[in-house]
């Protein structure tokens, strides 16, 4: 194998984050479109490559694997202006990869697929996840009063961690209307990762 | 300030990850107990230095603060053998460190919690809980069958970050027992660290 290859699933925020990074640092890659919901992750052949029955999975140009959305992201940016030269600035970004994965997603991410995918009606979908969430986005809007990006003035895996379910919690029932910095951000970070606006 | 501060609660494994790799780089440190049970980490001071309340927190000698265990653990060991030196290797370390975040943290420290602090029965506590922390423990065991630490041969951030809480999923009504090789990693990773053993 030649080229870095990503098994994901294009309604994954998690999924996108390692495809856009690889597509906004040249990096050539082939995508293996593998649906969570069809189960795709649970066939032999996938969990012949990862045993963990998850995607994002990153083969490598050089055959071996890596999981994690963010681990992903991290070893395909090394070198890259999306991770900060500057050690504090990097640290910063490091605290935000970690709050999104342990308190923005399983909030934020996890709302949308009860709505969006599993069909729940509000009365059936944990309650604390509304407020929580809407916490979630007070602290990101609280975060950008400051700066155009999430760490400094320039995009970083931050930006890209953060906005990959961010830009979808409107369909989890979140009102992004009341977060009026957080939709700018997301209008830029979609204009810098070349998306069409959500 | 001249020297690093460390806020945290010496009941939490995450807070304690940050003092272990001070302690281990020989990075002078002052440690303040912070009880989030005491609620500590909800006063007006607590707050002024960290708006989201939670331990730990690292104020670094320049008096700019940090937060999120794996960020601070990162942030400290830059440059350390901690953080392994091949690409790939560090690839793997934040796999766990996103995976310990993601996966084993809000199983096996929440049902210690739930347990040990809020004295919950188990008829109390979250059934999936037990069935997911077994889980965890069995994939650990399995990442230990062919080496003595999680990335390689020699002690990363990836075993500090794990046996924060592994070592105490006693405490949790996790029966470490059943995974000899996680026992004998525990073991490994407190002598390593010169902790008394668990």
């Amino acid at each position: 194998m030649s080229k870095l290859t990503i098994y994901g699933d294009s309604i994954s925020g998690n999924c996108l984050k390692a495809k856009w990074v690889a597509t906004r640092l040249a990096i050539p890659f082939d995508w293996i479109e593998t649906s969570v919901v069809e189960a795709a992750t649970r066939t032999p052949q996938f969990l012949a490559l990862n045993p963990w029955g998850q995607v994002p999975l990153a083969v490598l140009a050089d055959g071996r694997t890596l999981s994690q959305s963010n681990a992903i992201m991290l070893h395909l940016a090394e070198g890259s202006d999306l991770i900060p030269a500057d050690a504090y600035a990097r640290a910063k970004m490091f605290e935000w990869l970690f709050w999104e994965q342990y308190s923005h997603e399983p909030v934020i991410a996890v709302r949308r697929f009860r709505v969006k995918f599993q069909k729940l009606r509000d009365q059936e979908i944990d309650a604390s996840l509304l407020p929580k969430g809407n916490a979630v986005l007070a602290r990101m809007e609280e975060a950008l009063a400051d700066s155009a990006y999430f760490v400094g003035d320039a995009l970083t895996l931050a930006d890209i961690a953060l906005v990959a379910y961010t830009r979808w919690a409107g369909e989890g029932g979140f009102d992004l209307s009341n977060f009026p910095r957080v939709q700018t951000w997301i209008a830029r970070v979609e204009r810098d990762l070349g998306l069409p606006p959500t």
